[in-house]
Parts: C-alpha cells; sequence; structure tokens
C-alpha cells in the first residue's frame, strides 16, 4: 500500500514522541512491503509562533490531502492559564477538528497486566478493564453560538445537535459493539437536556436495526461514578462533546496506564491519530517522554486501513518491550529506565 | 432556639432515613434546649401520586416559610428511563431549586478511618481526603432556554451565567476556605467556554478581597481525573451546574463512605440539607437502609444556625456508633447488621 501521512508533531515532547512512532512505522512499511510518504507541517503552539496561526491553512492542505494525520500534542506553558489570549493552541485544534469533520473520537481504556498497579484504583476493581468511548467532536457546546450580553456580565454558550450529527457518531458505536461484546451505553443527561433527550430517541430509534446489540441509557453523571467502581463493567460507550471530554479524561487514569493510551479522531474523508497524553512541556527534549502511546496511536491508523496484521505486530512489540522491561521512567519502578529514542528504536528493531 | 423544619422525606428509602434523623435531632433538642417543630409536606414520585405534581405549591409553602428543609430523596422506577414522560420526579427538584433560591449545593466527601477500605481506591490514594464542593444550582444550561427546531430535528440548550451568579457562589467559596486550608480551586472549562471565562474572571476579580486565599483555576477535564489520582491534593472547589453535577458524583464514590455523605443547598432565606443518595428503591420498607448520611445532614442543619456543638454532638454519635459497629448491612462486612431504626434508636440514645 501507498500512504501519504500527515504529521503534526506539535509542541512539547510532540516531535521526540513522533520521531519514534515514525521510524517503528518505516519498519512495519519494510516488512510489510507499503511506501509510506510523511508529510510534516506545522500546529500548537509551534505553528503560532512560526505563522501567527495554530492551524495554518497550509497545515490543512496538507493534512486534507492525505490518507491519514499523526499528531503528537500540542499547548505550551506560555499560553496556560489565559483562557482569553487572542490565539491559544487550543484554537487550532478546535479549527483543526471542525476543518477536517474529525467527528467521532475513539478513546479505548485497557489494561496491561504489567502495570495494573500503577492504577490508583485497586487491582480487583481495575483488572479486565476494556472499554471504548466514542465521544463526538465537532458538535454541542464546543462549536455552539458563544458571546456575551448585558455589557459582557452575560455569558452564555449553546448546545446544539442535530439528529444527523447523532446518527453518524450512533452508527460507528453500534458497529463497533458488532466487533466487541455487543454492549453499547448511550450517556447522557436526558432527566435535564434537550440536546440530551435527543441524542437518546435517536439511538432508540436505532436499536432495531441492531437487534444484537444490547444498549443501555445512562445518565453523565452516573457514568461518572461508575467509571471509578467498576470500570470493567462497560465496554462501548457513545456521548456527546463535552460529557465525552470530562469522561474520557476521567477513564483515561483509572487504567494506570495512561502514559500508553492511544486515541483516533474520524472523519468522512481522512482520520487522525494521535497519544491521549498532552505535550508535558517540563519533559522537552530530555529524551524521558514514553512514545508507546504514539506508537499505538500508529497501530490504531495501521488498523484503520484494514491492516490487522501491521496493527498487530506494532502491538505486539510494546508488549514484548513491556515484558522485557524496555520502558521510559514513568514505567521502570525504579529499574533501568531507556531512553525515549532507545525504546523507539528497540520496537522498530523487535517489529 | 425554636426552630420550624420542614421535612420532605420523599420516595423509596427516603421516609426510613428521615425517620431516623428526626428522632435524633429530637434528642438534639431535648439535650440542649431547642424546639423543634416538624411540619411534613408531600414531593418526589409521592407527590404525583397524591396531587399530581412532584413540588406542589402546599409544599413551597411550607418550605419557604421554615426555618431549613430537610429532604430525604426522590426517584421511582416507575419514572425511569422515560425522560419525556411528561411529570417526573426530577422537575420537582429543579422547580424547588428555583423557587427557594438555593444556589449553592454544598457538597463534601471525607473519609472515615474505618471505612476507608470500602473505596475502590487504593488507601494511599484516598487517605486524609477532605473536600467540598460548592456546586452552583440555579443556573447555567440546567434553566436556560431550550427546544428543538426543524421539526424536532434540531435540539438545542442554553448555558447562560450572569456575573451576579458567579459572584454569590464564589463569595461562599472564599468563605468556606477561609474557615479551612485557604485553597480555592475554580473548575471551569475557560478554553472553550465564554461562560467559563465569565467564571474565570468574575473569580479573579474577588482574589483581592481574600489575600490569603490562593486561588488556583483548573479545567473540568482536568479536576475529573485528579479526584482519581490525588483526592486529597483539594480542599474547597466551586463550579457551575452541570460540572457540579458530575463532579461531585464523582467525588462521592471515591471515599467508599457514599453512604454517609451529606450535603446542603443554600439559599439566601432557606436552606435544604439531604443525604447525597438515592430513593434507593429497591430496599424500600425493608429496614436496612442506612440513615447516617440523613443524620449528618441533619447535622449540618444545626451547624448552619450556628448551633456548632449541636452538629459536632450528632457527628461524634456516628463516629461511636461505626467504631462500636452499629452499622446498617452496607458497612457490616459480615459482621452483624442493624436495622435502620435501630441505627436511630442507638444514635438517639448516644446523644
Ligand atoms: C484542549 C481542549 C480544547 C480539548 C477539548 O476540550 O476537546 C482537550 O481537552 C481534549 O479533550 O482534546
Ligand atoms: C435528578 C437530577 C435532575 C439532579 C441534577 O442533575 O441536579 C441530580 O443528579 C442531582 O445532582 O441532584
Amino acid at each position: 500500500m501507498k500512504l501519504n501521512i500527515a504529521l503534526l508533531a506539535g509542541d512539547g515532547i510532540g516531535p521526540e514522541v513522533i520521531d519514534q512512532a515514525v521510524k517503528v512505522s518505516d519498519a512495519i512499511a519494510q516488512k510489510f512491503g507499503h511506501e509510506i510518504t510523511w508529510k510534516p507541517a506545522l500546529t500548537g503552539a509551534a505553528a503560532i509562533d512560526a505563522v501567527g496561526e495554530p492551524y495554518p491553512d497550509s497545515t490543512h492542505e496538507v493534512c486534507k490531502n492525505a490518507d491519514a494525520v499523526l499528531f503528537g500534542a500540542i499547548g505550551h506553558p506560555k499560553y496556560d492559564n489565559d483562557p482569553s489570549a487572542p490565539v491559544r493552541p487550543e484554537q487550532g485544534l478546535l479549527k483543526m477538528r471542525k476543518a477536517l469533520g474529525l467527528f467521532a473520537n475513539v478513546r479505548p481504556t485497557f489494561t496491561f497486566p504489567s502495570l495494573l498497579d500503577k492504577s490508583p484504583l485497586k487491582r480487583e476493581r481495575i483488572e479486565g478493564t476494556d472499554l471504548v468511548f466514542l465521544r463526538e467532536l465537532t458538535g454541542g457546546i464546543y462549536f455552539g453560538e458563544k458571546g456575551r450580553k448585558d455589557g459582557g456580565d452575560t455569558a452564555f454558550d449553546n448546545c446544539v445537535y442535530t439528529r444527523e450529527e447523532v446518527q453518524r457518531l450512533a452508527k460507528k458505536g453500534f458497529e463497533l459493539a458488532m466487533t466487541r461484546s455487543k454492549k453499547l451505553c448511550c450517556v447522557d443527561k436526558a432527566n435535564v437536556l434537550e440536546t440530551s433527550r435527543l441524542w437518546r430517541e435517536t439511538v432508540q430509534a436505532m436499536e432495531k436495526d441492531y437487534p444484537e446489540v444490547e444498549v443501555s441509557y445512562e445518565f453523565v453523571d452516573a457514568v461518572a461514578m461508575r467509571l471509578v467502581q467498576w470500570p470493567n463493567s462497560y465496554d462501548v460507550l457513545i456521548t456527546e462533546n463535552l460529557f465525552g471530554d470530562i469522561l474520557t479524561d476521567e477513564a483515561s487514569v483509572i487504567s494506570g496506564s495512561m502514559g500508553l493510551m492511544p486515541s483516533a479522531s474520524m472523519g468522512a474523508e481522512v482520520s487522525l491519530f494521535e497519544p491521549i497524553h498532552g505535550s508535558y512541556p517540563q519533559a522537552t527534549g530530555l529524551n524521558i517522554a514514553n512514545p508507546m502511546a504514539t506508537v499505538l496511536s500508529a497501530a490504531m491508523m495501521f488498523e484503520n486501513f484494514g491492516l490487522m496484521e501491521e496493527g498487530k505486530a506494532m502491538r505486539d512489540a510494546v508488549n514484548k518491550a513491556l515484558e522485557a522491561g524496555v520502558v521510559t521512567e514513568d514505567l521502570a519502578n525504579g529499574g533501568k529506565a531507556y531512553g525515549t529514542k532507545e525504546v523507539g528504536d528497540w520496537l522498530a528493531a523487535n517489529i
């Protein structure tokens, strides 16, 4: 296969972890006979510094014309805690999601047996957890009308959803559930919100098309609880943008493997793959960042092209490294810590 | 002191746990020389069944004219999973909050040494946790305009906040922080929402009036994570209605003492006190529900009248019962389980 991949390394540790994912992906390409052309482009604080914008048109061109986007991380302390700054890296993120139509954010939370003890939860609570959130990513209160009235003393944010937006996200949820344990949980706040009632009635109407899928409906506050109590009682969960923002982050810390969690944002045309961790500015350039989440994101990318064996080969390499203790500082447990680059080299050599 | 207390027992186990709180409060009144007049009124499914409305005007009259409201729990399975039913118990709750102006929901999460092992979190993560959420309760997306367009295919919910609404909630937060460790965390999503930017700028402007309070600003998704990772790193947190709904429920399960957590909803005139647990319909009438959260809610009520010794006496009785193993099934750990009524009797006798 010939693959054109847009490469958005971003800020902080982004470039370092992306380098390793490229290295391991190239090893995959060589072994399985594919040809990958990487197309680097600017984003985040790096793009603001260079051209004054976090998601410049030139970057959008590169992404739009690529077969997929591999993304590092964005965010820089100089833009932190000043939500009213005129240009901010997050704006680039939101603009990119909307411009590329990345409507479904796929966020798995699973456990690695060797990392269970890193979880804040007791072993018996977290063992066996393997869930996936599908978060709607281009609608809701993130993109509704917002502004001020009364000379600035009143602020508003409008949350809007159309039936079609719910359907296309829910469809992905049902389809994913069919490939897994056929359990789907729709997370909403239908006892209070009209948008949630639209979500619920839309999903309810789709149930008949997937008679094998068992659908449950839970309120967002109840899910926030059960995620901590019995995370392994969930399988596929679908939800709107803001609830997804909160719950996927909550879910990410329960496994103890946050530094290893990949994600995908799927669009109708192009899809984007990125680790869920941030840009970790303090670690920039120190060769200590864990590249595994980015490597596993690249594995999701291959699988999304239908290249299942390739994806599996990458996952196997990561598992092997974990077992062999070829890990960065965050997972070294007082033992030997390898550098970001060394872990990348080892993974590439073990493909 | 002469106290007129509206008594809204509600549904499910509500009446049983309320009975115990009344019994223990009466013991307090007798010991400390107060006179409590209890004014029962209908609410929830019980009120729908009786008069067709979950918060009838007659109940509002009783609450408005009372010095405080003691509330049990509402909710009944026959109204579950049908968010579009014309009359629902939750509507009564929202109507009551708005009508009584209960703008600040106070939700402490603390630990009992003897219950630490009930937490889903590892001991070292949860030990020492003692935090309080102040959730704004009468504004935001709960009460903004909501509806449908495009023949029902588009739904919207508007989130609105005024500077004044933020100020009165934040004021309570600063004041509470002054009585505790002087740390205040403002939880928002100011990188995305205009209402959050209003929250943040309003709180920032108030900082100068409380120079001793150290204020931090965190995004809601980050707090959803840190609550699971390091709950004991928080003290007082203030936030808007929907974020508060999700985060307070998340916080409630981490301690392992959810069945013991009280809450208060403060208004300008009257305030309301209730356990955070639900109506637990399956346990109705079985004399197995844990009355301690309701008793501790009554303790908060006394303290809110400035009757600190009275509140402490109730807390002490609960602690003593926990140590003596005079507990309901949920805390019995395979040991002897006392009935709801028997725990109430024991607490009253130990005042
Ligand atoms: C940075 C922020 C705008 C973003 C979001 O809220 O979507 C982030 O939290 C995420 O989840 O990707
Ligand atoms: C029942 C529901 C409307 C309510 C809310 O969302 O406020 C409940 O979850 C709560 O937190 O008291």
